[in-house]
């Protein structure tokens, strides 16, 4: 049977060059980078060099990667540190943010006490930036947490202006930036954020790395502690394969950024059409479907069917071979609903069944058809 | 020129079948768990096989088993959810504990106000009994923290004894037994542990993964928040590769496991009487030359040798060729002095050399050979 993977926004097939990275530090550099003998010193050069050049993409010093396990520990890191150690007490975020922030903002209103304040959402998804600046209007030392891009309808968040608000209102900014490091190229020189995050799974990395970026002398201190890792800002062996891994998936990212970035946005604008011919109301949501204003990876359909048929979609599209999912990868092919679709669709449109298809270079046009002929069979009969 | 690794105990090289395995996923399994369809599914049996093999090494329900990032995650997990779910105020441990243990219980001590105790240990390092009970005898709610195997001097914790009496006083038991697991085959159905902590690359496994092991109905709560990922209990994508690698790891050592600790038995006999034989006064740390009481990866050696000369000699080993370390890997090969030894030795003795010789299967008695030689020609000249 055919197999299509359509859900690349949850995670990412690795590319063979990062396979092959990896392999060959395990088989020889084992050393722990703590250790000042030969051993130790390869590999200490091995996530030092990761160190350098991830930090060279970002246009940043190398001594504000802080390499975690991965999105959600570097989230949680930043935000529970920003209110402990900085003297956060109110933090303005959005309910559409993933709940690696949602959840760790929420522990932190109930257990810290901080207030927390939610931006107000267009109907597409997009930030209210009037509300944003009416809620940096506070004496309270704030922290505004809004992620680069929305991981299930692909809304691009304008970093330069949230930026600019938070400098003149003396508001740290933390970005989530998990569904754009990778992606999109960032240079942190002219986007003024404090802090973002990066997991390097959604990019052809492996899974259980990824990174904080923190702008020189924060003030964080470690979540987990233990050592002298990470300049002290995260203890335990760090993991040298993985952190090879990320390094030379953002590599070849960023050295095939131009001709990726075209096919996927033709490989989605394909997309887009084929679905609109084939399936009559459909419709997308979010920014999805505005390619100039979301992510070339990822479309967001909600399609003209009835609440019955849709409980079944995922498990039917599954049976067909085709991956795909509902909102994230909590959500894939569970008909659990969207926290993010809840918060933008109302009555009917809700009810509707969504799709987020999400796409990578491994995908193809031919792909496309196949899926799309599987929905219109599917909501045809 | 040769290069002798005898620094085991920082971390070990990986097993080839466990690279193999990891290769493997990485190719052909690069679903995510979370994801309810095919991909995803593959993924989610990978991990939740690894967790059910594990359990069963231990003995434990796979639902007990917890995946980490590594030791130092699961320490800091386990020791902050116990002061802040399970009202501990009270922890017992030893000043001998890894700083992944002891910096997590000072850090509680600071922010959340509870009490520490630290059990008196005897000169070779062992922990005091009758001390321990003493400072049992407590109202407040109490948890004990004593590592099963120093990664120091490898002294051997009688952990069924220490938990019959934390049962008997009603207090919690954690254990890191970083040294131990893939080391030691453990039952943990004999042994009432509460808590128990894993690292994959201290047993020829890869480095950024290990375990908890939380016994059933446990209360804690995570430290990393944002998923459903194990059971609620550690949110983010899991590193499937490294499970599986940790898996394997696990299981290559409890398939070998007499053949293997026969003949590490056998070189660390052999080093004792080596070293003995070849340079005279010299003497063993903690229990590390008793081998019924030791672990028998490991030997703490103390050289007859001049302060002035001390400082140089691990750069003279490296110079040679040959790792090993002072105390843990962040002390390898620098002249910090260590923790540990600071805790047992006096005077002169502490000031003398120490040096921490640690063994694998990939060791042989010719690098035994070539290390006593060089460490000989080092004291006589
Ligand atoms: C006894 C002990 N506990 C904890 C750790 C930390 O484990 P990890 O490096 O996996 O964080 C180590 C070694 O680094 C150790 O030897
Ligand atoms: C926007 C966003 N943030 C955070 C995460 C969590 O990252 P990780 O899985 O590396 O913990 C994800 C995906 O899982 C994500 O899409």
């Amino acid at each position: 049977m055919q197999q299509v993977y359509f859900d690349n926004a949850a995670t990412t097939p690795m590319r063979d060059e990062v396979i092959e990275a990896m392999t060959e530090v395990m088989k020889s550099n084992f050393g722990n980078p703590s250790s000042s003998h030969s051993f130790g010193r390869v590999s200490k050069s091995l996530i030092e060099k990761a160190r350098k050049t991830i930090a060279q993409h970002l246009n940043v010093a190398a001594s504000e990667i802080i390499f975690t396990s991965g999105g959600t520990e570097a989230d949680n890191f930043i935000l529970n540190s920003a209110v402990k150690d900085l003297g956060v007490k109110h933090i303005i975020t959005s309910k559409i943010e993933h709940h690696a922030v949602l959840h760790a903002v929420q522990k932190l209103e109930r257990e810290a006490k901080i207030k927390v304040s939610y931006v107000d959402l267009e109907a597409d998804g997009s930030i209210d930036f009037k509300h944003l600046e009416a809620l940096l209007q506070t004496e309270e030392k704030t922290l505004v947490s809004l992620m680069h891009i929305n991981n299930e309808i692909g809304n691009i968040l304008d970093l330069k202006r949230v930026a600019i608000l938070c400098q003149e209102k003396d508001a740290l900014f933390h970005t989530d930036a998990v569904q754009s490091v990778g992606h999109y190229p960032l240079d942190l020189e002219e986007v003024a954020v404090d802090f973002l995050v990066a997991s390097a799974h959604k990019f052809h990395g492996p899974k259980g790395i990824g990174f904080a970026f923190i702008r020189k002398n924060s003030g964080l201190q470690p979540l987990i502690v233990g050592g002298e890792q990470e300049r002290g800002l995260r203890a335990g062996t760090e993991n040298v394969h993985n952190i090879v891994g990320m390094e030379k998936a953002l590599s070849e990212a960023n050295a095939h950024f131009e001709t990726e970035f075209a096919y996927l946005k033709n490989l989605k604008q394909y997309c887009i059409e084929k679905i609109s011919a084939e399936i009559p109301n459909v419709t997308f949501n979010g920014n999805s479907s505005d390619l100039g204003n979301s992510s070339h990876t990822l479309l967001n359909v909600r399609l003209p069917l009835a609440e019955e048929k849709a409980a079944m979609i995922l498990f039917q599209l599954d049976l067909k071979g085709i991956a795909c999912s509902r909102g994230s990868a909590c959500q894939s092919g569970s008909s659990k609903k969207s926290h993010v679709l809840f918060e933008i669709l109302k009555g009917e449109d809700l009810l509707k069944p969504s799709l987020r298809l999400s796409f990578s270079i491994f995908n193809t046009k031919e792909e496309v058809d196949y899926v799309v002929s599987v929905l219109k069979g599917f909501i045809t009969h």
